[in-house]
């Protein structure tokens, strides 16, 4: 086994060792272990490493940051309480290099294996059993539970470790496991003490839409028979597929034009970067370059949230944090070869830990292909009619998300012109509620019978640590903004003024495109040799809508990284999370965002980080049922001023000689034959003039 | 021949038919032609057409509207002065139907023979090769002149018909007329009498970026001699190509899935619509329905107008029109397979006709090809791991136009879920000026030595006529917006509502991310089975810089469309144009949307039609030089409860079989593999919850 690179995930047998280091630590009590991962190790010690590794500078022995592995865990009380407690365990010397044990405040993620706990509890509770049977529910149906995070305690609530389950019934008549149990939901909501794995009570829901208000119990026994069936599985489906939507195959013969390596090294098109993953980001970038100048230091979706906006409570609650509550990493798919990418792939793998700490492989989490984009640059000489293209090829770091109901899809491109578009798509089902017959509901849409689905937001925070040449930067705003009519300066009116400002001090600001708000990531240290300007990224920030929750609300209180786009904050030792380490179950946000720009850092010329805050106002269409279209979300990193010139300028025009022509008709192809000029070219080209 | 279809585009022989009209209806006068295309039937005559069609109650004689060309014209007098006249020809009796004469406050767009007009007249004026004299050109190099339009005069300038010309050098020693001629500005621009085809002035331009304001004179008669080769076509470059991108072949060994019948019929996965394509506004497309429902009557590019922003004159004028004063149509690429576009192509011809009226084609103006979009829909059901997932197939209607030095790539995209996806890119050559050496300028960037790219906007307009579901539509404003926290109504603060209302008179409105303003096309006369609401489609215009030039300014005068992101404004026969019919040397904006909204038109419930403003401010980076990659802008049309459910529920989730696995060196592929599932898969799935 080679030394591993400082940002390769931790190998099965490293894990091992940190698991049986903390079992040793612990010799009198149970240890329910939740992840083991990399321990990234401190910034300082690594750009140390990094700037040796860049410089070609790796001696032996090399000044290599130890490797230490993150482990998180309860430990389990006598009284079935457990406490959370997380350590760092050094691989190398084998010893517990630090640790600290948290109480009920702070209440970590939800493991997988807590899913099960609600399931269980409910299955095994009379007083559960006994609220389902009230429901006169179709013959050879079966309830299924989706166990959610309790959400935000209300105000004085104090409460140890809850999970809530959404109820819905399945129908099991046919035996298909895939049946899809979300078109009947059933208007009750168990919370379980997960700890002590109980069932604490039982939330009745109401149904009645608006006319009832917040009431529950306008439904009828018989609470399913106007819902029907919601299938999205091509087996159950009550329509006939598509049969002509005929192959569109992806071939590359030579090759990919990528290379993986190390574990975690990716080259591509004079990219180069380190790939990583956790439990709670999924995949993170680290150490991103082009042509051997760095760029970023770290890229990582920090957080996600998402609040419903139905105010029957207790829908309140219904709040996902779907990192700091679930995890990316720990949601991410098996991707399959041909459906989720087309071309050739490369997957990379990651690995899992169970309850006892034992790894297995947790396959094909990210998927690394090429895809072509369509025209990248294009100039035809109108003198000439010779027209010089380019195809932009795209490099897409992908991973895919399962969380309960919903997907999301995550994906990093890079393309040829030295950009980076970061991507997210929402998909999957939609959480929906019972609904009365008839009615309907300010607070969401009626998508099938019976099935309200409620409207929603879904707002991500991009983590960007920047490092423009170097890990210097500072962070501009720079706005387009209007001049008025002026003899001396404007005289005819059509000038405007591009104004540019230092983001001196850790802060928050909106995004602002009615003056083209572009925030410029520089190195004021590093001029372009053309423009005299410094080297930048561009990014702009998306104006998408912020939380609407009232900011007394523990809605917003939660998520105050959710009030605002864009975030600037002086670089902090494992300051990751833009909602706080631990969401699930807080009242408010501790450790966030909002904590983060209140140490009023100065931020210029410095170790700089931004959030990128965005997101998506859901509020449902029938056809976002059973199953939604993609939504997605883009935001462009883009180079500016610092290349000499179109990076993509060397990218060659090859015109790509497997495209055919199509007859029209659908059925057949010409052979690939070449494209006739005009006969009398409807261009009209001058003639040079010499100069005497 | 067939009959042609009312919206098929003309014949060569019906080009001609009206040509020898129009010539024998002006037996004593020369005419030079500008352009003959389809007249299109009156909406009322075409939509008694298409309901007829569609009713499949076509009969014989069917109710057929007349077959009509435009025919645009310059009837030449004696004194070389021309009239431009507009006439309708019908085809079928050989008549002229219709004669409008215009003055010269109505300048037509800019015919590409009077490009020549303005290279001949400045080569063979003695005044102007004694300005370009003045200047220390490098031996071997020649002037290059890019005519332009004159921009809008200034308050109290009455001109006839001009031009400008934008002069550069180029370097001719080697004898490649692709050598890039826009790395050497010349400071001056000669404006020209294109009916008289004579020289008026040559205005002087200033290069002192900042230092001098205003001035010109600056620059030392060497003026090139710090500029430096700006080329872009590969056999120029002073750098190497790129050998390490690897074919990326997309094959449909079973053809593509869309037809194309009767020169205008496009039938792909449900959608079925006309394109069209005329010299202004390039493609058109008519009668969208999917699945038979008809969802938009007819779409086009409207406009786009691109004012600079530096205020030292005579570059205050650079504003072009590019379709009034250009034409998309006219300045369409021949495209090329394999370049443009990949995969199985369908290429659609235009004619064309030159000044004496003689037709010619234009090859392949318009691709149609379908690409792979990713991900349509997935989901992964946790309990049993079994994802289903469909890919995303697009249908593109492709056109490129190259204006002088830019390009701009439109498309249409169609998706397998209803939606609709209006796509921009802007690519090609930056306008740019001369600028002394060592100087900036707070009105553009120094893209390269000696080269200035003046800060811009390209502002576009999409004319959407929509037909859901029948002509008669309303739109809506829907907007979410906070609810205060209320102990009745919103207890936890975490409600928000949906408000929508109808737009009930012609008006302007803005976009409005904050409030996540989504503007529906509805139909109220017909209700979703599910959720009882009209049946829309969902259109959220994107919150792009608004023009900025001074209102009072001739920039902003003439172009008033560009002051709102959205117009609503009743249908009315041939208003086509936001910017108004005639741009070109316009002061002020006549007959556009300003006017348009002025009627104060009823719009509830009749034929309404949305016009969508949206653009980019572009502050040019040095990466923009010689050629910008692609800057993209799209647009979403999307079904809401315009269907019962997912319209892509049926697309099946087949696994493309092609697609192989990368071993990450890059060199070679494994052959195509079963994904492997996890040994111990990492997902705990629930057990059903059987009913007592």
């Amino acid at each position: 086994m080679s030394i591993p690179h400082p940002l390769d995930q931790l190998q099965a047998a490293e894990l091992s060792v940190a698991r049986d280091v903390i079992v040793q630590a612990h010799p009198d009590s149970v240890i329910l272990f939740r992840s083991i991962y990399l321990d990234e190790p401190a910034k300082a010690s690594l750009t140390e490493f990094l700037t040796a590794e860049h410089s070609r500078n790796l001696s032996d022995p090399t000044p290599r940051p130890p490797r230490q592995a993150n482990v998180h865990y309860d430990v389990v009380r006598a009284d079935k309480s457990q406490i959370y407690t997380e350590s760092v365990v050094d691989i190398h010397t084998k010893r517990e290099v630090s640790r600290q044990a948290y109480d009920a405040a702070d209440q970590p993620s939800i493991a997988l294996e807590e899913y099960r706990v609600v399931m269980d509890v409910c299955k095994s509770s009379p007083v559960f059993q006994e609220a389902i049977s009230k429901f006169k529910l179709p013959k050879g149906f079966v309830v299924e539970i989706d166990p959610w995070p309790y959400g935000g305690p209300d105000p004085g609530e104090v409460i140890p470790r809850y999970l809530q389950g959404l109820c819905f019934a399945k129908d099991a008549r046919n035996g298909n496991p895939d049946a899809n149990h979300y078109g009947y939901p059933l208007p009750l909501i168990p919370v379980v003490d997960a700890h002590k794995q109980e069932l604490i009570r039982i939330d009745k829901l109401a149904t009645g839409g608006t006319a009832d208000g917040l009431a529950h119990g306008t439904h009828s026994p018989n609470v399913l028979d106007h819902c029907r069936p919601s299938d999205y599985a091509p087996e159950l489906l009550d329509i006939k597929l598509r049969d002509d939507v005929k192959p569109l195959n992806v071939l590359q013969p030579e090759g990919p034009s990528f290379k993986v390596s190390d574990d975690s090294l990716i080259e591509w098109q004079k990219w180069r970067f380190r790939v990583g993953f956790n439990p709670r980001e999924g995949v993170t970038l680290h150490d991103v370059r082009y042509d051997g100048r760095s760029v970023f230091y770290r890229l990582s979706f920090s957080e996600m949230t998402v609040p419903y906006g139905d105010p029957r409570p207790p829908f309140h609650r219904k709040q996902a944090f779907d990192f700091g509550d679930g995890g990316a990493g720990r949601a991410a798919n098996n991707l399959a070869l041909g459906c989720d990418c087309l071309g050739v792939i490369k997957y990379l793998d990651s690995l899992n830990i169970n309850r006892s700490g034992d790894v297995s492989v947790a396959k094909n989490v990210i998927c690394v292909h090429e895809q072509d984009n369509g025209i990248g640059w294009k100039h035809t000489n109108f003198r000439t009619d010779r027209a010089v293209v380019t195809r932009s090829r795209e490099l897409v770091v992908q991973c895919v998300v399962t969380l309960a109901n919903y997907e999301y899809i995550f994906a990093y491109k890079f393309d040829q012109a030295g950009g980076l578009t970061v991507e997210t798509r929402a998909t999957g089902i939609l959480s929906v509620v019972n609904i009365d017959p008839g009615k309907t509901s300010p607070w969401g849409n009626v998508v099938s019978p019976g099935v309200l689905a409620q409207n929603h937001q879904h707002i991500f925070c991009l983590r960007v640590d920047p490092a423009v040449d170097g890990y210097k930067n500072t962070i501009f705003r720079e706005e387009s903004l209007p001049m008025p009519l002026d003899p001396e300066i404007n005289p005819f009116g059509n000038a405007y003024q591009v104004v540019s400002q230092p983001v001196k001090k850790s802060g928050a600001f909106d995004a602002s495109p009615s003056t083209n708000l572009v925030v410029k990531l520089s190195n004021t240290n590093v001029r372009n040799p053309i423009s005299g300007r410094p080297v930048s990224y561009n990014f702009v920030p998306p104006a998408t809508q912020l939380i609407l929750a009232d900011p007394r609300s523990i809605a917003a209180q939660r998520a105050k990284f959710a009030k605002h786009h864009v975030w600037v904050t002086s670089y902090k030792e494992g300051e990751l999370f833009a909602g706080g380490k631990f969401t699930n179950q807080s009242q408010a946000e501790r450790g966030g965002l909002a904590d983060a720009i209140a140490r009023d850092d100065d931020t210029e010329d410095s170790d700089v980080v931004l959030w990128s805050v965005f997101g998506l106002t859901h509020n449902p269409r029938v056809e976002d049922w059973p199953v939604m279209p993609i939504e997605k979300i883009e935001l462009h990193f883009r180079p500016a001023d610092f290349f000499d010139r179109n990076p993509a300028l060397d990218v060659p025009g090859v015109r790509n000689m497997t495209s055919v022509l199509a007859d029209g008709n659908g059925t057949c192809c010409a052979a690939s034959g070449e494209v006739q000029r005009a006969p009398e070219s409807h261009r009209q080209g001058g003639e040079d003039i010499p100069i005497r």
